[in-house]
């Protein structure tokens, strides 16, 4: 089971819930396995404004926090988890069903020192997901595995029952606990904010150097997002990338912007 | 995974149920989880008549049968498991969390050899859950271990998303290989030929922006060296990254001497 602090390091992420009663629900299931903080990604208000008074989970809805883009609500998570029906969309991210998601999410929420939280799990739409730039702020993608029948439409999950399904599996007690895979065992990862910045900073290195103009394939921004969260970019580490990336728009001539 | 036999045999049961949109979210994870038998008891035929035309699970909907009593609907069934938010009611069933029950169902569906349901597992109303009377037909009872915070409320789960839970966990599969997401584990990490020629490149580079004579304490070739190996950069990746840093290096009006 995760202890409190381990709790607290999660975020639920809720990405243009278009229906109040869902959002409700998600905070219904956050309740349920004892998860507190709730962001809401939405340009429209009136969704969560509604659910903030039809929930039984009354604390959660009071203390969620709205912001205008992914990007905003991930930039001080080391981790951003997307969750996605699968489909007929081309995945361009790793992509892990939820009994092994939820044993890597665990292992980072162990590494959380900070109250504040540091792993994202992020839900799109009821009607359409995630989008491609949602997903390219996310380092890699979970799925609940469903019952698909050939030949028959698709299947995906209500969000709510989405949403609790997910905390389950994060709050099942792990039978045998692996140790945790890559560097984030050891260095704390940079957060979403950092890897943000680096990201802007790449994209105007390679527009300068036209790096861009020859290889417009790998160079659209989504692109050149996902290639930055593929390498895993610590903490520490990622003021030295900025300084670098800095010093050559400097040498091409390109002011940096402040970033 | 359970094979399709399995999933036949288990009937969802729910009692009393009084909201059809529940009843309808309870049908939409059954189909999301490959199961069709749904029975409801209900002395009042209004929501579930309600619910056959809410959901999106018209096929599970129309099949459903409707029980005037929980004996009758579990009659035909080998084994009936209640599910309870345990609360203060004294149990006097054997009382099972749901990763533990989950086993359980799995091996009494494995020797279901009827094509009609054999195993039944049984929800109460969202208000009161099930009676002593109508816990009294199962032969034990499972719980969703939720999280209760002392000198709270007691926490009960919404029933659609309490049914997709039980669901989730029935169609788990119970060994799971746990593949580590985060770059280096999963995908192939690129050999020491290739990160000794992304560091070459990366030392031309940071010479040629002067970033090497501003700090030269991060510039030396071992600290290159590792800053690249902390960053875990795949096969696949590899060569983009040379090609970028090319690219710099060919605005920067450096050859790149064959790396």
């Amino acid at each position: 089971m995760l202890n409190q602090q381990e709790r607290e390091a999660l975020c639920v992420v809720l990405v243009r819930a278009r229906n109040s009663s869902n959002i409700g629900a998600a905070a219904r299931a956050m309740r349920d396995f004892g998860f507190r903080h709730l962001r809401v990604v939405n340009q429209f208000t009136p969704p969560f404004e509604a659910a903030r008074s039809a929930v039984d989970a009354s604390e959660i809805m009071t203390s969620a926090q709205i912001f205008p883009t992914v990007a905003s609500a991930v930039a001080d998570c080391t981790l951003a988890i997307g969750t996605t029906a699968v489909g007929e969309r081309s995945l361009q991210h790793q992509l892990l069903e939820l009994p092994a998601a939820a044993e890597s999410i665990r292992a980072e929420l162990a590494h959380a020192a900070s109250p504040t939280p540091r792993v994202a799990l992020v839900f799109g739409s009821e009607k359409t997901g995630l989008s491609n730039d949602e997903l390219s702020h996310c380092h890699w993608l979970l799925t609940i595995p469903l019952h698909q029948v050939e030949g028959e439409r698709h299947v995906s999950m209500n969000l709510g029952q989405a949403v609790a399904v997910c905390l389950y599996e994060l709050s099942r007690s792990a039978q045998h606990t692996s140790p945790s895979p890559g560097s984030t065992a050891t260095e704390t990862p940079a957060n979403g904010e950092a890897l943000e910045r680096i990201t802007r900073l790449m994209s105007r290195v390679m527009e300068a150097a036209e790096y861009t103009r020859r290889h417009a394939a790998n160079s659209d921004p989504d692109q050149v997002r996902r290639l930055v969260r593929r390498i895993g970019v610590s903490e520490i580490d990622a003021p030295i990338w900025m300084g670098i990336l800095r010093q050559i728009l400097w040498k091409l001539g390109v002011p940096s912007r402040g970033d």
